[in-house]
Parts: structure tokens; C-alpha cells; sequence
């Protein structure tokens, strides 16, 4: 143990008003979305001795990252049997943490074929009328009930669990850019706007840690490349998450069709749709257009949508809302795990003081407990 | 029967100082690819009284198309069972055809596991003492042959196709830029270039046929959506063919390991790298770089080969010529029929009278059928 145990909260500089003098840090997490946030709060549960820095790009959370938009959907439905443990431990420490917004919520997945554990879709979906609205039964004639599903905010998640660090002890850094140093340590650059709205960089500081830990998301593998020259297999996918105008209730479940998600959110639907792959190396994401009509959604989660169309007549109607340019639809980029759309997140030594953390399309029902084992394995290797 | 047996060859239109008085046709083929050109022979041997115009944008071949930069390895070697029957009809086809380049030439894939059907790696390797350049036994140590496999040129395939068709009796239009009309025929541009290197339209020509046939690669689709309004599941693929300067002979078996095919040419190797999945629609594609060190290889081309260097360290030496930016590596946009990587040779009507021919990844084994089937479908129709 390196230092005695903090006896008050930690420090929170959040703009460059309020000055900055660095002090040594056992351990500095780059990130502070919900993984990023959470691996904070787990270092200072597991070890309270060590000495924690939360450096954030943006705010808390960061408005351009992924974790606001993440569609926080917590169930066991389509995930490999290996990781119901995991999945499970992540409900807990959700629903433990508190503010996260938790709500019990079913979530029905709509089918082509039988299989053990699914009924006809008409019948499962007779308790919510409204769903007529949304889905045709007939296309899709058979579905699944996960009675254990949840909804949450995963940006409360990220500004819960990064308030309970403090608390416990961790500081945080905001509008602050690091990057990591080769020999350890970090660079930090503090970030003001300029009257013209330019984002510029105000001071710059080097930070001793004997441990970083990366959690920018999809910008993580590339830092780990551009500032440590280490190759990673990781890769990143652009997803938009377009808003469709059919009226929600407090007990509509969540659907899934076809890989599409559809998230019952502020009375409506928020529409999370399938990622295929990573997206090449240097795509700029671009809105799309079918048969000359230009739209905001990319172009291939449009041909995804007009798949499912005789499944969610919804989607043909003009409650999907596909807007004009990029501008008009939210997105963001998502780490995928060792380059699969279908990753878990994941952890790895990077150097030998260096740490990468992702989170990816699981991050939802798997993200909390693979910053726990994160945690744990930082704090072994500095104790 | 809408006309009589021609009697003569076909006519040819190579460049706009020859004047072109359009005629009515019962068919005419947009692009003279490989795709393209065979539908143009097959049809003019399954319906001689069918008036064709084989029409192509640039050259014989083009020299932007794929055809030229396809690798001409014919193989069953990890080929579905259910293709089988038409890849083996296409071997025959290609042979009869003639003036391909056609070669038998064993084929060699190499595996991490044993399977019925392989035998250690460094056995069957011993044959060919240049391998040991090539490939590490140890990494993929079990390897099966495919006694039957050839290569052949694409690029002269379809020149002697069209040549056959034009003996046939078709006619052939060159740097002419084809859109198909929604009311049926096609809207023709013939292209010349300028004194400073502009190409330009040099005059227009409307011309009727009865039927049409996209052969355009990976702008079919486009020209479907574009011109017809016709929306497809096929995508595209940038696909880069980067050289090895390792030494070939003329008994050097086309190697395959983890998806990329190193095909003996010129006395050296040409890669063909695997295909993951889609380019989404905007991608520009341009050089990559790993660890800061541009190339012109794209990024994920150059991920798979550092993957594989272990099995093939020649991967890892001066022999790949990586180049420094995207036009120092041949490369060429792919159709991916139905979108996948792994999609075979396809053909569909999108119209009353305009049908979408494509070749994709498994044209050089599988194309020719595909293209002989569309020619009795279109001959079936018109008859």
C-alpha cells in the first residue's frame, strides 16, 4: 500500500479557471463514460490506498462519447451462455449503484421459426394493445419473453459511479484531453473555448502514474496506437440510434426484431439498429439516401430498417424519423472488441503500466463487471 | 424468333471517329467484363436470332474493372458442396473457351486443426522446396490439396468471350457509358478524351432493346438505383491486390492460409486478401498505416497480413510491397451479391425487361455458370 487511507473526498477540477498543480497518482483512468467511470469506483472500493485520477475530455458524461447514447437495455436475451454470470453481476451492481434510472422492463424478441421457449407472437403481445401499432405479428409469428430485462440511463450510470469515486476518494479532471506517455505517466492537456467557439488547449501538464488505464471508447485503440505504438485487433462501427414517433407507455416492453432494438424512451421509441462490422479504416460517416431520397441515417442501417419493414410496419410511415444530413440523427462511434460486432467488452495490459478497457455494443449488460475484473487486476499489480 | 440466323460477325464501335447509327436490338449487355462478355456469347449460342449490343465504358477489358485485377484461381477448396456442380461446369467452360491463360495448378490451404482430408503441413510442402521462403510450417501445420485447381487470366477471358460473341455475331460498343431507361433500352454516351486528359462526352444516342443486362461489377446496383429507382441488397468491397516478391515457379502451388490466397504470377506472388464484409456507402478508400508508418495498403488489409505473419513471414520482411499511398497497390471495387462477402455469382430481374448480373468473390470459379443462366432466363423471356 502506498499511501494511508483518504479520509475525505477527492478534488474535481472542472474547468481552467480552477488551477492545477499535479500531485503523483498511483493510477490515472483515461475516460470517464461509464466504463471509464466505473473502473474509478472500483479501484477506490478494491484499493482505497491507491491513489486515483479520472481525466474526461468532455463533461460528465461526455456529450460526444458513447455512453449517452447508449441505449441502456440490460438482458440475458441473445447472449452466449458463458456470459450469463457476468450479465448478472452487471444487474446488481446496477441496480446497486443507484441513479441509474433502473426499471424493471420485459423485453420481447419477435422471430421467423419455433424454438423451445417461444410462444406466438400475437399471443405474447395481447397484454400491450398498443403494440399493434408497431409489429406485425404474422411476419415475425414467434416470440420470446425475457421477464428479467431492465431499462436504465447509462449516462446517469457514468456520472453516479464517477460522484461515488470522488466521494470515495478518486479526483477528476474535466474538458481535459491525456495522453498516454510511453515511459507511463500521462499529458495532459486542459481545454477551454474561445470566444469563436474554438476548443483550444489552455495548459498542458505531465502526470506520474504507475498505472493508466485506457477508457476513451473507441478512440482507446487508437490512442494505444498513436501515443504507445502498440497494434491492437480492435475496431469501431458509426451507429445511429434514429428516434421513431409511436407512442410508448410506462409498460411497453422492449422489442427486438430482426437484430433492431427498439427502446420504449420519453414516450416514444429510440431505435437501436444491428452492427454488422467495423467500419474501414478513415469512413467518414455520411447520411445515406434510397433510390435518390437523401436521409441522415447511413445508408446501410436504412436498408436494415427497410428489411424489417413488413415486420415493424412503424418504420414505412413517416413516425421514423431519418432527418435530412448527419446532423439530424444521433450517433456515435462504438469500440468493438477485438473487431467483432458482437464483442464482449473487454481488458488488457497494453505495456507494463498500461491498460485498455472496452466496453462496445455489450457494454449495456456486461460493462460493470468487466471494469471490475479491470479493477482487480490493476490493483494486484500495484499492491 | 424476332430476326434470322446472322450470317456475319458483329459489328465494333472502339472509339467515336467510327460513326454509330443506333439499330433496334432484342438485348443489350452493360459492361464487357468477364460477367458481361460471357452473357454475351452464351446468349448469342442459346438465341443467334436475338440482335445483341455488348456495350462497355472504357476498354477490352476495362482497365479500372475487376476483371483485370480478379486472381484467376479456380478451386473447390472451401467452396459449399451445393456449388460444386457449377463450379466444375465453369472449369469446362473456361477450358473450352480458350485463350485464358488457363493452367491446371495445385492448390494448398492451410489449417491450425487437423480434418479428414489433411496431412502435415511440412509433408506436403517437401514437394515444393521454395515454400520454405514462404510459409512456417509450425504456425498452420495441416494443409490440404486441391489436385484440380487452375489459374487462368480473367482479364483474357473476357476479351476472348467478347471476341467469340462478336464472331457470333454481336456488336460491340467501347468507351461508351450505358444507363439503362426506366421504359426499357438504354441511354448511351460515347466518351472520348481531351487534349488535357478530361474524359467527355463526345455525343448521346438512345437506343431500344428489349431487354437489358446490368454486367457492370459493383456499379450495377448503383445503376439500378440510380436509373431505374430499383433498390438492391448487394453492396461492394474495395479490394486490394498487393505483390510479393518472393519467387514463384512454374510449379508453385497457389497457397491459401486464414483467407488470404497467394497466387503464383509473374515469378513472384499477387496476394488476394479475404473479404469481411461490406464497405459502407461513403467510404473513400484510401492507404493505411500501422504504428504511424503510412502505406497504401488499407488498414484492415494490412491488419490480416500482420495476423498472419507468423504463418507466412515473408509477410513480415521487404517482399511486400506495401507502397506509400493508395494508387501504389492495385485494388478494385468488388460486387458482394446479397451483400456478403462470401455471396456467389448471382442474377434477378429488377424489371419488365432489365436484368442485374453480378460475379462478386467467387466469379473465377463459379461466374461463367452464373453467366450462362441468366442467358437462357434472358433467351426464355424473349423467345
Amino acid at each position: 500500500m502506498s499511501a494511508p487511507l483518504p479520509a475525505a473526498p477527492g478534488r474535481v477540477w472542472a474547468h481552467v479557471g480552477q488551477p492545477f498543480a499535479p500531485s503523483p497518482y498511483d493510477v490515472a483512468v483515461v475516460g470517464a463514460g461509464r466504463m471509464g467511470a466505473a473502473a474509478a469506483l472500483f479501484l477506490r472500493q478494491q484499493a482505497p490506498a491507491l491513489r486515483l485520477l479520472l481525466v474526461e475530455e468532455g463533461g460528465l458524461p461526455n456529450e460526444d462519447g458513447a455512453t449517452i447514447l447508449a441505449p441502456g437495455v440490460w438482458s440475458l436475451s441473445g447472449l452466449a451462455p458463458e456470459h450469463h454470470g457476468a450479465a448478472r453481476w452487471t444487474r446488481g451492481a446496477l441496480q446497486a449503484l443507484g441513479g441509474t434510472g433502473w426499471e424493471a422492463r420485459e423485453l420481447v424478441s419477435l422471430h421467423a421459426e419455433p424454438a423451445p421457449g417461444r410462444v406466438p407472437t400475437a399471443q405474447t403481445l395481447a397484454r400491450w394493445p398498443d403494440m399493434g401499432a408497431l409489429v406485425n405479428p404474422a411476419a415475425l409469428p414467434w416470440a420470446e419473453l425475457d421477464p428479467d430485462a431492465g431499462m436504465y440511463r447509462p449516462g446517469h450510470a457514468a456520472l453516479h459511479a464517477a460522484q461515488a469515486a470522488i466521494r470515495a476518494g478518486a479526483d477528476l479532471l474535466l474538458n481535459t484531453r491525456a495522453a498516454p506517455q510511453p515511459g507511463g505517466g500521462l499529458c495532459l492537456e486542459r481545454l477551454t473555448v474561445t470566444n469563436t467557439h474554438q476548443i483550444v488547449t489552455h495548459e498542458t501538464h505531465l502526470v506520474t502514474a504507475r498505472a493508466v488505464v485506457l477508457a476513451a471508447g473507441a478512440k482507446g485503440p487508437w490512442l494505444a496506437e498513436c501515443a504507445l505504438g502498440v497494434h491492437t485487433r480492435h475496431a469501431r462501427a458509426y451507429r445511429q440510434t434514429p428516434h421513431l414517433a409511436v407512442p410508448s407507455g410506462a409498460h411497453s416492453p422492449v422489442l427486438r426484431a430482426g437484430g433492431l432494438t427498439l427502446r420504449p424512451q420519453h414516450g416514444a421509441y429510440t431505435l437501436i439498429p444491428p452492427l454488422h462490422g467495423r467500419d474501414p479504416h478513415g469512413y467518414q460517416p455520411s447520411g445515406g439516401g434510397l433510390t435518390g431520397v437523401p436521409t441522415g441515417l447511413r445508408r446501410e442501417t436504412l436498408e436494415d430498417l427497410v428489411a424489417l419493414m413488413d415486420a415493424v410496419p412503424a418504420l414505412a410511415t413517416e413516425a421514423l424519423h431519418l432527418g435530412r444530413s448527419l446532423a439530424d440523427v444521433p450517433g456515435a462511434w462504438l469500440a468493438l472488441p477485438g473487431g467483432r460486432a458482437d464483442g464482449p467488452p473487454t481488458f488488457e495490459p497494453l505495456d507494463e503500466h498500461t491498460w485498455l478497457l472496452l466496453g462496445g455494443p455489450h457494454a449495456d449488460t456486461l460493462g460493470l463487471h468487466a471494469a471490475r475484473e479491470l479493477a482487480q487486476a490493476v490493483a494486484e499489480t500495484l499492491n
